[in-house]
């Protein structure tokens, strides 16, 4: 159950550098490629002729080549010629609205109709040339509401990431949790702590000291359709937390665009960006590697609690205050289905009448 | 859906050398093996005993011997004999008729009593020493009538197989298809061409200038259940073409034996029959290894279009000339199938009649 | 179909040393781990707070912490604590009884209340300083009665094991099986044989003559709910066999635990009990080698057993007189689950007339 009138990162513009790129988003399989004029496109991953997956074909001057016998498939999804055939009453496969923007190539797996580009979630720091990104992609078997619950519940920082950007402050201090249309905000602020290791090296790489107090903040942001983006930093104990001027902090948004594969199959697109010392390409890597390990440490635990879950359908999890930021998060999906799901109905009672 | 009362290549003489084979074949469980006088019989995989495979057993004296127990089996499914034990009564497991002709295994899965040596499928160029054959087996998941389609259509090669024996007048000659009883004939001509890789080679191996236009022919024959073998070879241009002189032609029949497994995979022999310097076995390896890298490149495409088929069970494909070898064919089995389930059918009424 | 109110082997103390341990058991999954006072615990692998496994986490104190988010695990399934709640109010998890005792853990999968330490199978030899064990773990995608069948009837040694264990005259030696109880015994005694290599190791090890003939024996015996212990040795032909006074044999005891994952996948502890020079380890070490691969022949052969019973679930098998210790065996457990059942049927019209 997720909602299929939404924009959705799909890939990262290097995955359809050389080739078509294969990928099932919200249960549909689709390919995405560069059409005419390298613009992104994407159809039904089902060639007309004999059910060939098209993603194993080629681009060809902006055509979509099926590699089984060369069929020609256009961006909107109409067979544009076939060797020695006439194409024009092959049936039409299904086309998807797509923009490549911030980075990121975006698919609206729903009605393509009502797919409108500026409906896409902004992103200020994506164009900012004072602003860097650096991220990875990991594929995991578990449904995306649970990675959803995961971020908009950092307590588990303590615990998962010990290591690495836990600490004990952070599941004693106070919760806040605000829900303002359909976005959920939860934020947690630690005041005079030590900075765990990847915070200290971030207070370094900042021109920092990193051997003294800091104020510590996370405030995690859900937006549908299943994007999280979380400001977290540290500033200097006492120089305005949040607030204080960029001489004293050290701060960052960490990214997550977490894409529908199946009910219990998520492709997740995780990330950090930064507005200090953007151009520092190594520091970039540097992150990226770090966040990737990091990230990677929640994997097992979420696959094992699906496992779980689907062990045991019948039981009732708790939803204490950690939880509401998830648990509001559901709340704000389970309206924008319920409005699919009516709009739906009553497409289908006015075709009906007409 | 596969014709049962038939003749399918099960394996190759060296596949029951040292040792029984355990292979399914039409959803049946066999194990294949020498027995007396080393001549191959075939019986169901499950001992009488405890249900064990046969086929983890070993053959001593032309008998099978389980591998649990000791249990001697006969190539008739009786058993005959187990340390310490009577034997008289116990049930007989089901038996299958098999030959050994042109250097194949052949079983009939279905009714032994309609197993007819002679309806093995005859190959004139098995026995006779001016051919030489050089072959392989690949296991594939899908429907053996999607390799069926593959075949009986070759203007796959220009996609496919573009760098070794594709080129691009494949798919703009012509392709005629005729039915001749069960036998499916589609053949394409292509003359004054430019040979591929593939071809320039074969040009070479058999002292041949290879820089010359060619006139190319392919002559699929599909035979049921599910043979097809495939004329191909290039000849100087204006020689003849198909009908020109020995010394100015390179030609081989291409030998596909599909045998399903089960109703979404199959074991494929595939190979190459030549009737030029018969005894050059290194030109045999050679070959051998060229095919098998060319046949490789369709595993993923038809095992992705099975996927791809099974994902959409509701989608209608297109049948365009091209694909008429694979229409034909089906047509054919279809047939079969139909008269294969009315002999069933009557045997029942016959039997609850009397 | 197993019995649940049995004390069954869960895993050995080197598997729960420094981190809990998820394991499944007759269609449970449950987390081991050393609770107070280094005292076994077991409860289920669900923590209550958003249903992540608590195998995944770790002990502190004696306490499963979850290792999402840090909620403390009592060894009776009572949440003690969680950072920042309240948890008087959470709902419990199911917790199991369970006792360290002879070198194992052993844990009984059912009703609680039932569990009586007293009813764990005794092992004489366990902590007997003149005695010695060694043993390993296998995992196998087979019914546990299909492995009670194998170590019942050991006529399968002359096949599957033929190079170490197994010679001809074992199925050549009558067998005998009786019941006593719930206990059902088979034997077989082989008189003035050759050893085969196991045994002629075994005693050189024994600073015994190996190239002498000798009587060898093998008792199985079944006890419920799933363990058979063996008792094997060869003495010097001539000397009295199984009563042979001490200077003349070699003897041991073959221990397999089998505890059931699910339906059709075991957990099988096996190892040797021996008692001649209990002191060397390294003589230990190498039976304990030995036994493994000896027993890791079985594997392929239950496994595929296994798959072809339920490929054919209609075939009877047949119950010859080498199989009466298997299907005695069954009959006792059959009697048990029947007992389990009623019992269970009897609580359920208690709990409705209330
Ligand atoms: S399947 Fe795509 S062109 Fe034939
Ligand atoms: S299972 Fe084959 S002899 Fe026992
Ligand atoms: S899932 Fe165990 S503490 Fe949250």
């Amino acid at each position: 159950m997720f909602p299929k009138n939404a924009w959705y990162v799909a890939c990262t513009p290097d995955e359809i550098a050389d080739k078509p790129l294969g990928r099932q988003i919200c249960n549909e399989k689709i390919v995405f490629y560069r059409g005419p004029e390298g613009r992104v496109a994407a159809v039904e991953d089902f060639c007309p002729h004999r059910g060939a997956p098209l993603s194993l074909g080629f681009v060809r001057d902006g055509k979509l080549i099926c590699g089984y016998h060369g069929l020609e498939m256009g961006c909107e999804g109409k067979t544009l010629a076939m060797p020695g055939q006439r194409v024009q009453g092959f049936p039409c496969i299904k086309s998807y609205a797509v923009e490549e923007r911030y980075g990121f190539i975006w698919v609206w797996p729903g009605d393509r109709e009502l797919a409108d580009p500026a409906l896409i979630h902004h992103l200020e720091w994506a164009d900012n040339p004072e602003w860097a990104y650096g991220g990875g992609l990991y594929h995991i078997a578990c449904d995306y509401r649970l990675m959803i619950d995961n971020l908009m519940d950092l307590t588990h920082e303590t615990y998962v990431h010990a290591s690495s950007i836990g600490q004990k402050e952070i599941d004693e201090a106070p919760v806040s949790t605000r829900v303002e249309g359909d976005t959920v905000i939860t934020s947690r602020y630690m005041d005079n702590v030590m900075a765990p290791p990847f915070w200290r090296a971030a207070l370094r790489g900042n021109g920092l000291a990193d051997d003294v107090p800091v104020d510590r903040w996370q405030i995690c942001r859900f937006a549908p359709p299943s994007h999280v983006l979380i400001e977290v930093g540290v500033a200097h104990a006492g120089k305005g937390g949040y607030d204080a001027p960029a001489e004293y902090k050290a701060g960052s948004i960490v990214v997550d665009f977490i894409t529908p594969e199946s009910d219990t199959s998520i492709w997740y697109f995780w990330g950090m960006a930064r507005n200090f010392r953007p151009q520092g390409t190594e520091l970039t890597e540097t992150i990226r590697v770090g966040q990737g390990k990091i990230f990677a440490e929640d994997l097992d635990m979420l696959e094992q609690q699906q496992r779980n879950l689907l062990a045991y359908p019948e039981r009732q999890l708790l939803k204490l205050n950690i939880d509401a930021g998830g648990v509001q998060s559901r709340r704000v999906i389970d309206r924008i289905l319920a409005a699919e799901q009516e709009a739906a109905d009553a497409a289908l009672i006015a075709r009906s009448a007409s």
